[in-house]
This record gives C-alpha cells, structure tokens and sequence, in this order.
C-alpha cells in the first residue's frame, strides 16, 4: 500500500541521484533534473527518488500525472491485450485511425467536454494545442474577411513564399505573466520569466495586462475592480492599436489562472467583461487549460468556475488529460484538411489512458475528494500565512487542490522550497516568490495534514 | 503469418470505413482520413481495413513505423510488466527522469549517432524537434554574439514583451519546396504547398532554392551541377541580405531528401558545398532527418551517403525513430536549463519502443534488407517507366527503399495512386504529380515484386 508518510534517508537529491545526473550530462545539459526517480516503487501520492528517499508529491510532474505513481487501473489498461495494440501501432492518425476511435473520443475527451463544445481535435503536447488552436482562429478569421470570396492563385502563391496576401498579418493578444508553450508560436504569447524567451526572435503580437490583485480580497474589493477595469482597457487599447495598423487580432490567449507566472487569479468578473470584448472585436476566446483542466480545480475546467456568457471558443489541454488538444465550436471547425495537421496527431494510447481516468474519476468521486482536500489545504495554508507573517504572504490563493502561496522573497521561496524537498515533500515552484501545489486527483484530506505539518517545520526552521 | 498478397473486396474506403469517416465527421473535420483501420488483425506489411480488406501498406504510416503492423518483438515490449510502468508514469522529463534513463538514451538512440554526435535532446514530435533545434542554434550564435559578456537587465526584460536586445531578429534560412513541420516557426521554413501555409503568419526568414535535377542524371550532368551552383549562390546571397540587414542567419535547416514537397534529391556535392558555405558565414547546419532517417535508406542517416567534410551541426529526428529529438555537436550543446524544454521532453516508453526496433535492425541485418528491397524496387520502377512512357516520367528515384516516382500529370498522380488502392496497395502521394513509397524495415524482395505487378496493372489500366 501507499506509504503512510514521507521517509527521508539522504540529502535530496542524494549521492545516487547526483551520479546520475552526471552521467546524463555527458549526453545531454542536465543542469533542470532536480533528482532520479524509482518508479516501480513509486506509489499513489508518494514518489520514491534513486536513493530511496519517499516523498510525498503535491508537484504531480509538473501537474501532467492524474491519478498518483502506479494507480492500479492504469496498471490494467496497459495489461489488457487489446490496448497493446494500440501501444505498438501508432498510427497517422489524419489519415488511419483505428475502427472505434469516433467511439474512444466520445467515451474520453468528448464525456468531460467543456459546455457547448462537441468539437474536438487531439493533440501531442500543450504547444502543438495551441499552436493549432492559434492557425484554427486564423482560417477562421480569414474566412470572414473573405466573405465567401474564393482562395485566389496570388495568395496561394504568396503563401508559400511567406508573403502576403497568403501570408497573413494576423495576431493573436496575450497576458504579461502568461506561459502558453515554448515552439516560436506559443513562446511569442509566453511573458512569465525571460529565461524562457531570451535570444529567441518573436513575432509582433499585441500584449495586455492581467489583473494583479491586492490580498486578502475582501479588503481590497474596490482597488482590485479598478485593477480589472486597468487591464481591460489595455485589451480594448491593444485591438485598436493592432486592428487599425492592419495586424488584425484573431484571438487571445489566456490561462484561467496564470500558473508558471505564480498562480495569478482573475476575477469571474474580469473573464466575463474580456469575452464581452473579444466578441465585439470579431476575435476568438482561447482558454488554455493546460494546466489548469483535468480536474485540480474541483470542476474539468476552471473556466467553468466563471460563469461566462457564452461558452469559450477554444479551450486547450495537455497534461493531465494525457493527450494534447483542443475543444473548439463547431463554427470554429476547420473545414480543409491538412491544415490543422501532422503525422501523429496525438496517439490513441494516451487516449485509452485517459478513456480509464475518466472512469476512476467518476467512479471514486475525485472531483469532490477535490474540493474537500482543496478545502483543507486552504483552511491550513491561510492559518499558516497568519501565524507566520515574517515568512508567508498574505496571499494564499487556490481553487481545489489548485493552491499557492507567497514567500516574502525569492531567496525565501527558494528556502522553503529546499527544505520542503529535504523533509521530504515535493511542491513547484513558479513566479518570484511563489510555491504551488499540484497534487494528483487523488491527494486525501491526510495528506493535505502531512504537507501542512511538514511545511509549518519548514517555517520554523527558517 | 502474414498474407501472401493483397486481398480487396470492397472499394477502398469501404461501407464500414465511409460510415466512420461520417461518424468521426461529428466530432471534428474527417476530409483527410483514407479509411478506418483494423490493427488488431494488421501483420507486418500489410494493413487490414475495417471492411476486412488486407492491403500492402508501403506508406508505414507517412514512414512512421518502423517494423511493420504488431510485430512480435514489440508486444514482448509492452507485455513486460517492468515496461508498463513506463508506460502509465510518464514523467517531467527534464525534471524527474527514471533511474536508468541515461542507460536507455545510450542502447537507443545514442548508439545509432550519427558520426560525431555525443549530445542527444528527446521532444515529442517533428515539429518540436526542429523548434527546439532552431533554438539552441539561435542560443549558440547569441552567445557568440555576447563573446562571453554576461547577459544584460535591459536583455531579460526587453524579452518578456518581445522587443530588442532580448528578443533577437535571428532567422533560420530554408529552401523551397522543403517541409519541416506545421507549428508557426517551422512553418516559416515549410514551402511544400500552399494548403499547409494559407491564412497563418509567417516570420521574415530568408528562403533559397533547391536544386531541381533534370533526369535520368547521367545525360544532364553539366545542367545538374550549374543548377547546383545556381542554388548555392543563392543561398549566399540570402546570407549577404539577411547579415546586412541584421536579421542574421543563425542556421540553414535542409532535408537530405525533400519528402513531402515531392522526394527531390540533391547531390552529395550540393550538400558537402552547402556545409562549407554554412560554416563560412558562421551559421548552424541543422538536418532535418525526420522522414529521412531511422534506416529507410539503408543507413541509420540519410546524410551518411553524402561524404560531408564534418559531422552536421544538428540532426533532427522522429517518425521511425518513435521519439523526436535532435542530436547535436557539444558545442551547440544549451548551457541553461528551461530553455530547451516542455513538460515531457519525449516520452520514456516510446525510447523503450526504440530501444527494441534498434535491437531487431542489428540482428535481422535490416537496413541490408533495405538495400536489396531498395534495389529490386529501383530495378522495376526503372523498368516500368522505360515501358510506360506515356504514364510515367524517367525520373525514377530513390536510395534504399526510399523511392519515389512521377507520372506525367498530377490527375494521372491521381489515378495511379487511387487505382494502387482499389488492387490493395497503400502508397504515399507527395508534390505535384510523386508518388512515394516508404515501406517498412521488414519490406522483402518478396513484397516488392508484389508491388511492381500492382503497379504495372495499373499502368495498363490508366
Ligand atoms: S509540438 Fe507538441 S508534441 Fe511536438
């Protein structure tokens, strides 16, 4: 069974991990790997490095693994004779796909689908989700500005030379603070940490701010409207700017909450006023859910904590889902093949991986173990940022088990960080100052305590 | 075993096949699906339908699977319980590796190199592959830039809102006619044909042609090397403008073969010139490996047929080799984490998948098979042109099984290859008027003859 707390023999990493990273180094720049994993021993909640160290995992591989180390159903899927098959076969899958696929998408991606959204194309990874949900936003918008008007031989001549007209100016607005990916698309709307982007070329495309908040909020209702009145006219500003120099904006990108930034929440309020905007700029809403869909919210999507007017025209996903891609609405669909395209798009295995998360979801309730974790965590990051004012921010912030708090500083974060890792609990960290929690769907009010005590330690500690 | 021939009793897509393209229809654009596949009862060379047709599949998935359909040494792969933990705990790559990861990187895909290449990065596709490439050529020539300066305040946070210093206005320079894939930087230096390239954005990166051979190549030898001569002061030119301009040219990304835009072939002279123009102007040469490499030509590399003074500067990869990823020269090696990276990095169980197809080549003496398939097949296709002069154009050409042929129009192109399936034969449209042929590893003389008598047929036919 699943270890009843975290166990730690040496430093994290320890003299095994260490020996590895060296040994990878010679092949590859290893200088991101924070420690080698033993994942046959790994289980549920609780990762186990090369030096047998056990660690409680609230970070989840960076919020992509859904159900914990080794869950016993997985386990099955990937027994099953049947499924092999479409482990060892993986096909083109455009142009091939396996009789029962229509079938699998339903019984997956489609069951826990976005409301409104019966459109759905798979995906490898959260860059190619966006990417491709990007080029479905430009087809669609030059498809309005034609007006039904034929494709002419210039703009398929022009295109292939990257000219215009067959090239387009087209853009698509982001957020500072936001992270979408890192192929030459997506990082052009990333603005969370300039490791990310420096040395890189970037397309011109517009960039608005996102709301940030004074805390705790209830103090601070009046400052933190204006905050999303400020950030909204610099959307209607950077249309005007765009729209009118010719670069027309497509769509906006825009995380529910801005995670590798540091966890930034927005107001129901503000994703409300911004679809509002987009609409009557003839562009298209992109939710990237990447991070924040699968269920770490208490709902699939975190977006559907927001009550929007109307449902989102893209939402992305990666991660957690296990396959990238992207829901759109049908008026979003493309109608060319080829053009939202490439040799694998997604693999039907990660799809038969996912066809049983779903399941287990429902099956076991773990959206509403979710909310009751969520609860705990909050209930006790909240005591601990009080009673600890020297140390934490009085920011702790969070949806489900989608939680986060401040350190008073960078060095202090990082501190923390360490030494949550030493005593043998693995958080994230993301933004300047800030730690987040991601634990797997199925993280228990117990282990919400065990962090909680492991981190009260480290706040005494330092 | 596997069939002995194809077996077609339905038109290609059949009633099964044309109800699930409907069905699939519902959920997302299906205009580019062929047919439904049957995998379970797919063997070896040959794929089997979802109207039970069994078809001689010399496509492989647009060349993606390297051993044929379900071949025995891949299920032992996936039914050995140790595996199947790869397979359902896919990790943070860069951050949480397995134990025994730099052992798996060495048995697979370090131990098919290409020569000079120690440094090897995994990523999930071509796509990101060859991004992630551009990158690190684009880090390696800033970094020469700098000439050791360290990195400016005003550096890191011009390139948070993507403008100078910290953004660069680098480029990488590709050739007409060439496909690198479909996210928006690749898609700059794609030019195969317009449906990939219509309505999207494109970055101002320089473009050259490619050599266009007149065939057969032994009675065109003085216009083939003035074309090559023609193509490379092309590309010196395209440095000059760009350098002057400051929009430098950071990499020169090439095919050995252009495979999508029409399996065009250039001379090892073209390539050994083409080095030592790149290396000249201080720029990166990064082979785009992804169709051409994983053995199809009778070598791991397609670019170890071409005598290059030195080892390529990047080889990208993905396709047969089940992973995508980039070797590279160590000094092109990232010296900081985050910035050649994603949440997976590749995926462990598809390196395990790789591991087993690189085994199997070694002891089945595949890439020996190739050849001799590869020759029987040139053989044919020579002497089918030779004898349908009115359907076929004599420029049959290939290196392996790595062929590829013109008829004398893009409708009879049309035909051909519809016709080619309607008698049980998958092959692969590329170009204007090619047809390709990318069959497996495990494609025998045997199924070549096959392939030619279909082939003649329908050349009887048309
Ligand atoms: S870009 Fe998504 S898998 Fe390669």
């Amino acid at each position: 069974g699943e270890a009843s707390g975290p166990s730690v023999k040496t430093t994290v990493p320890g003299p095994k991990s260490r020996q590895m990273i060296a040994d990878l180094d010679k092949i590859q720049f290893a200088g991101s790997v924070f420690y080698f994993t033993d994942y046959k021993n790994s289980l549920g909640n609780y990762v186990v490095d090369a030096d047998g160290n056990s660690i409680l995992d609230v970070f989840s591989q960076i919020s992509s693994l859904p159900l914990g180390y080794n869950h016993p159903d997985m386990h099955k899927v990937v027994q099953d004779p049947d499924n092999q098959i479409a482990f060892i076969n993986r096909p083109a899958l455009g142009i091939f796909p396996a009789q029962g696929w229509p079938e699998k998408l339903t019984n997956s991606l489609l069951s826990v689908a976005p409301k409104g959204h019966t459109q759905v194309n798979t995906m490898a990874c959260g860059s190619c989700s966006n990417e491709n949900a990007f080029k479905a936003a430009f087809m669609w918008y030059r498809n309005k500005q034609r007006g039904g008007a034929s494709i002419s031989d210039e703009e398929n001549s022009s295109c292939l030379v990257n000219r215009a007209p067959g090239s387009t100016p087209f853009t698509i607005m982001s957020f500072k603070g936001s992270f979408h990916g890192q192929t030459l698309g997506c990082l052009t709307t990333t603005h969370s940490r300039s490791i990310f982007k420096l040395d890189f070329p970037a397309l011109d495309w517009p960039i608005a701010s996102f709301p940030r908040y004074k805390y705790p909020l209830e103090d601070h209702v009046k400052e933190n409207e204006a905050e999303d009145r400020r950030c909204l006219a610099e959307v209607e500003e950077q249309f005007e700017i765009y729209n009118k120099a010719g670069k027309f904006v497509a769509g906006v990108v825009v995380e529910p909450i801005q995670a590798e930034g540091g966890d930034v929440h927005a107001s129901p309020e503000f994703f409300q006023q911004l679809q509002r905007i987009i609409k009557k700029n003839g562009a298209a809403l992109i939710l990237d859910e990447v991070q924040t869909g699968g269920g770490a919210t208490g709902k699939y999507w975190c977006h559907e904590h927001f009550n929007l007017p109307d449902p989102a025209d893209f939402v992305t996903f990666s991660k957690k889902m296990l396959t990238g891609g992207f829901y759109s609405l049908p008026e979003f669909r493309p109608q060319q093949g080829l053009k939202i395209f490439n040799t694998w798009m997604g693999d039907p295995s990660k799809v038969l991986l996912l066809e049983k998360v779903v399941q287990v979801v429902k099956r076991d309730n773990l959206l509403k173990l979710v909310e009751l974790s969520g609860k705990k965590l909050m209930d006790g990051l909240k005591d601990l940022s009080n009673r600890f004012p020297q140390h934490m921010k009085n920011n702790v912030r969070g949806i489900g088990t989608f939680c986060a708090f401040d350190l008073t500083s960078p060095q202090k974060r990082d501190e923390a960080f360490f030494r949550l890792q030493q005593h043998g609990v693995q958080s994230g960290p993301c933004g300047e100052q800030t730690i987040r929690l991601r634990p797997f769907l199925v993280f228990q009010p117990k282990h919400a305590d065990i962090f909680l005590d492991v981190l009260e330690k480290v706040l005494k500690e330092i």
